[in-house]
């Protein structure tokens, strides 16, 4: 059904995709190629929310030779007036003649409706052509619009043997420079980071995207200028954040969590937002239900910083898609504090299971990643 | 000083010497290849103590043609007369021209010797090309005849959270078949395995190599006639250990580390090895002590599989030389059992760091190969 030139201008569209990781949140990473046979007549990738999609940018390059060009879009043109008209009927007033989409659009309401739109119009049209690939650009998007929830990412990190500080609180530095580096490339990615107030009362932590430390192969694709702080989510259900902590006074928007209303004076970046407890005694609030109102502020993907509290209580929720996780090359010794409070299990039954994508090193230090296994 | 066909020439040798590495112990794996320039007349490598060491072969394959070639050998040739003549002595005989060695004998009583006979007999020798490659052969031989002491790997297996067992005991296949066969290949290259009377007690283990799971690769080299089993060495203070259990019937020498004799009938197999007792109230034998013993014992390399205790013990006594830790995807929470019983750390200064020399997939597990740090 496809030919290897499908497959090379769809890796290539895909390729382009990504030089938007960093900055269209909440908007998804799309790209696109325009071509006759192997020869590219134009290409375009979605930069940024408010700014034209990928297929506006690769029409505009290829201008008259679009007429008769295969499109190779990595999601399915979209058919609805929005910040720009659909980018299905800029096709169709192309003349391309064919339109491969590597997936179609996850949202159930409007899926097949840019496809239909082109097939009304007589544009030849396929689908899942590199699908995987196409749906590991967009986790986060593609989740929220499937299920109303945003794709949370818990980050953890601890020595080899599964321990984040000593019995009396020391842990300064447990990983090294590359790994810090690296938290900061994910943070960029997020549409959101989420911490505790236990957190940000024990380090004021920035919560920040700082570009110095992403790296020169990121800074590349995403110059200073471009700079998109995540939301900083901070669960803080017993009112204990206030307007001196750092991260209030930081570029971007600030959520404090909480289960009731404080009488602080908060810069206009902050918000209170008002989650149900899930508990009254523990006073802990309903991370579900706060996970379903972030989704509805438009985050799709949430990167978690915090402790072992957060991690235990998120998976136990059974919130958590993915987890990243830090070992730095130490060995803490067994009174030392565990990364996860995850109490009660009883039998090997009952134990979480993951599937790893990926081990490596980061410096000194190995980062893996996990999915959780679905049941 | 070297040219590219002497590495290449000298890589050979140590594939060679590689297929010895199941067989040799306590011998080192040593290869040995003869060439007239790129063309190898004569190979040939160690295969099991008491049979022709590698320069043997290579000088039967090679016959005449070893007049005027150079001999590439990864250890430097014996000069004494063991169970065989002196390597150094048949190379000369053989009219060899030029003798290359990775590396001499690390034995500093002996080092030197071969090619001190072999240049007063007016053979060039030259030593030193691709010693980090040849050491890596022999860590254990190499650390005995430096030190009198043993090479120690300590073998351990826990969940991504760096856990054994949860609160309750239930532990059964923390890792999966793959990682299972990775430690009988382990096994296999081990002068002893080393484990506690409380492993015994509670698992009953056979601690040998079972031949059908090594798997093909290894089954190629080292087929089920050649199978040597490590001796098992079983630390058992308290004389808990019993005729009745498994591991003394198997095939291979048992070696029960004890503070006194006791009275049990042992079959002939079996040794009680007697150690003094590190501190006489908690039973505990001097672990120094003991592997001074079996590295008296000429048992170069010793893979430790036993619990967090023993682990915790043999770190403190900074007898560790390489960690294997694998990991299992799996989470197993905060009140559940931890890796290594390591305490009463009370500054990041004093946590003991490593360097990780190899990370990789094992089935679905993770392998980490870490080194401990000397400071």
């Amino acid at each position: 059904m496809f030919s290897s030139i499908d497959h090379a201008m769809m890796l290539r569209a895909i390729e382009l995709a990504k030089r938007g990781r960093f900055t269209t949140a909440p908007n998804p990473n799309v790209g696109c190629v325009i071509a006759h046979g192997d020869n590219i007549v134009g290409e375009g990738y979605h930069y940024q929310a408010g700014q034209p999609h990928a297929e506006v940018f690769a029409l505009r390059a290829a201008g008259d030779k679009a007429e008769g060009a295969t499109a190779y879009v990595t999601l399915e043109p979209c058919s609805h007036y929005g910040r720009t008209p659909p980018c299905a009927e800029a096709l169709i007033h192309a003349k391309v003649s064919r339109v491969v989409c590597a997936m179609v659009d996850p949202n159930p309401q409007v899926a097949g409706r840019g496809i239909e739109m082109l097939q009304v119009a007589g544009v030849e049209v396929q689908t899942g052509l590199l699908e995987a690939d196409a749906q590991a650009l967009n986790p986060g998007f593609i989740k929220r619009m499937k299920t109303g929830m945003p794709y949370i990412q818990l980050k953890l990190a601890a020595s080899l043997d599964g321990r984040t500080a000593l019995s009396n609180g020391q842990s300064k530095w447990i990983t090294g420079p590359a790994a810090r580096a690296d938290v900061q490339r994910f943070r960029a990615k997020a549409g959101a980071i989420l911490s505790t107030s236990a957190t940000v009362l024990a380090d004021d932590p920035s919560l920040n995207i700082r570009w110095d430390e992403l790296g020169e192969e990121v800074q590349r694709d995403y110059p200073l200028s471009a700079v998109r702080q995540p939301c900083r989510v901070v669960i803080d259900s017993q009112n204990r954040v206030t307007p001196a902590h750092r991260l209030v006074h930081l570029p971007g928007n600030t959520i404090l969590a909480r289960s009731e209303q404080g009488n602080e004076e908060w810069p206009q970046s902050v918000e209170q937002l008002l989650v149900p407890a899930r508990n009254k005694a523990e006073s802990q609030i309903d991370l579900q239900a706060l996970m379903s109102a972030l989704s509805q502020r438009d985050i799709n993907h949430i990167w978690v910083e915090a402790g072992a509290g957060l991690a235990g209580a998120l998976l136990s929720a059974g919130l958590v898609d993915e987890l990243i996780i830090y070992q730095a090359p130490k060995l803490m010794g067994s009174d030392s504090r565990g990364l996860i409070d995850l109490q009660g299990l009883t039998a090997m039954s009952q134990v979480p299971e993951l599937d790893i994508s990926d081990v490596r090193m980061v410096g000194p230090d190995i980062r893996i990643t996990a999915r959780i296994k679905q049941v």
